[in-house]
């Protein structure tokens, strides 16, 4: 029986998905790995995942697709580019795959262009032409879907919803080196700075917050009546719908889904989010779907493993 | 032998293209029509139509595609929206050319749409995937082609680059009611309305400009050492740029074409626009080509042609 592959390559793991050809998850492991640079890691890979096979009747024989999701960015042809998160050698991981899996289509997709095919397989974008995911996590990533097929980009840019610039007069400077991106309001980062200094301004003692993306301390002290979370959940809410009203102007998507770690939050945030949406956006397609995620962070595991069965032609 | 009509619909004449279906234009002929939402005045659009073809030795039947260009929003599926511009009734007009001309496909493109579609055909952007247009005229349109496909949007505001907010602080309203559009400084009135204002700040007497889009004129400045001139060009130059870096970031094409009456004067913003756009985008994406469209006033009328004979299935 013929089976599929979707892999999440991590820092430090990774994580296998086994799915029929259908969409339907058979199993889930993570495989402790060393940087995926030499023979030795490959074969840690290739053996875990036959071993995944093994416990299904499965031969590597009955693989056909094996999509693999990365923390960077891969072009519209597949070209992976600079990984600054993860040690991985592109080439040599394919070929131990192909070696293993001799009759597998390999693709590699950006993780969260990856999370927004899984949204078309198997989540909240099923039978969705054209709609935008954006993952509010540590960072804020984003995956452009027209006309069902993702919009990858000519340098592996598409989707960078987090770089779009929303405040030009920023003083601090994003990861990429620029000013003003989304990712430094919408992020779970960027909710904690906001509302830290927004305590600050105002000389109140904020509710104690475990770390730097510790959103869900702000989400509660927002549910307790915080002013200072009010506050910033309402920046965050106003710069990810001027990005969005920015998108709309682009593509114009019938859907935009948001997830991510801080989406745990959505339906506290989601009126006001759609409400600056229809004041922010052109009135055309001010009446955009704004909805949950469907996957959470299984999304970008269905999404490389689609991504690989559509390159084979069989989705 | 097969025909193809790309038909620009505008306020008080239309344009017909006669086409093969390679792409070779020809002949173009104004028709002047009264507003198009009556028997006869599709008549008049038939019938002079009917007079091109018989003027090439070809038949009504030998239509096999037409595409109507129009000033106004056009969805994914095909769905024409509101027109402020001009008295039109696609329903009937639609009806009209089919009983004419029975064989053919007829689409709806929006203007700008459609000229994206026609630099695809025959002009600047033969052969690449994915490119925007943009198109900086009386107002700022766009085009947006990815994976070669149109992307028209849910709503028909897919390439609406004109709308994009780059200036949050802008007093002065749009024609879309929003403030800080694209097109408030990147259009033909934007780029005066600019030079005017610099010249009033430093209390300098302004060329003489003929019309409100009279950017001829303030070009002709530039080119004489006006610094007022010089002030609105970098202007412009840094709200497209601007836009052009938020647009990489959600679809990261691998082209922006410049077209619309203002590109008359490319070769003297380019440089100045090239140099604003590896300032602002993302550094992934930063060499990106920027260059001139190549299709002038005829390529909306080229890429209706072209997206009434793709529909067919024929290109």
């Amino acid at each position: 029986m013929d089976k599929v592959l979707g892999i999440d390559v991590g820092g430090t793991s990774i994580k296998v998905g086994l799915f029929t050809p259908d969409g339907e998850l058979l199993e889930e492991r993570k495989i402790p790995t060393p940087a995926l640079v030499d023979d030795d890691a490959y074969a840690v890979v290739t053996s875990g995942i036959t071993r995944v096979l093994a416990a299904h009747d499965a031969a590597p024989a009955d693989v056909i697709a094996c999509g693999l999701d990365i923390p960077g960015p891969v072009a519209d042809d597949g070209t992976v580019g600079f990984l600054p998160n993860i040690q991985l050698d592109p080439e040599g991981l394919v070929g131990a795959i192909t070696a293993t899996f001799p009759r597998a289509t390999v693709a590699f997709v950006n993780d969260a262009n990856a999370a927004a095919l899984g949204e078309v397989w198997g989540g909240a974008a099923r039978g969705v032409q054209s709609f935008v995911l954006i993952a509010l996590g540590t960072g804020v990533g984003g995956g452009v879907v027209t006309g069902g097929r993702l919009v990858a980009g000519a340098f592996g840019a598409g989707g960078e919803i987090g770089h779009i610039t929303v405040e030009r007069d920023e003083p601090l400077t994003c990861g990429c080196g620029r000013h003003g991106c989304l990712e430094q309001y919408a992020s779970a980062k960027g909710v904690v700075r906001l509302y830290l200094e927004e305590c600050e301004r105002r000389g109140v003692t904020p509710v104690n917050v475990e770390h730097a993306t510790d959103t869900l301390s702000v989400f509660k002290a927002l549910a307790n009546g915080d002013e200072c979370a009010g506050i910033a959940v309402d920046k965050m809410c106003d710069y990810l719908a001027l990005a969005l009203s920015q998108i709309s102007c682009v593509m114009d998507p019938e859907l935009y889904l948001i997830g991510g770690g801080v989406a745990g939050a959505f339906a506290t945030f989601a009126p006001r989010l759609r409400e600056r949406f229809q004041e922010l956006a052109l009135p055309t397609c001010k009446d955009v779907r704004i909805e949950a995620a469907g996957l959470g962070n299984q999304a970008a595991m269905y999404g490389c493993a689609y991504e690989a069965l559509r390159l084979r032609g069989e989705a």
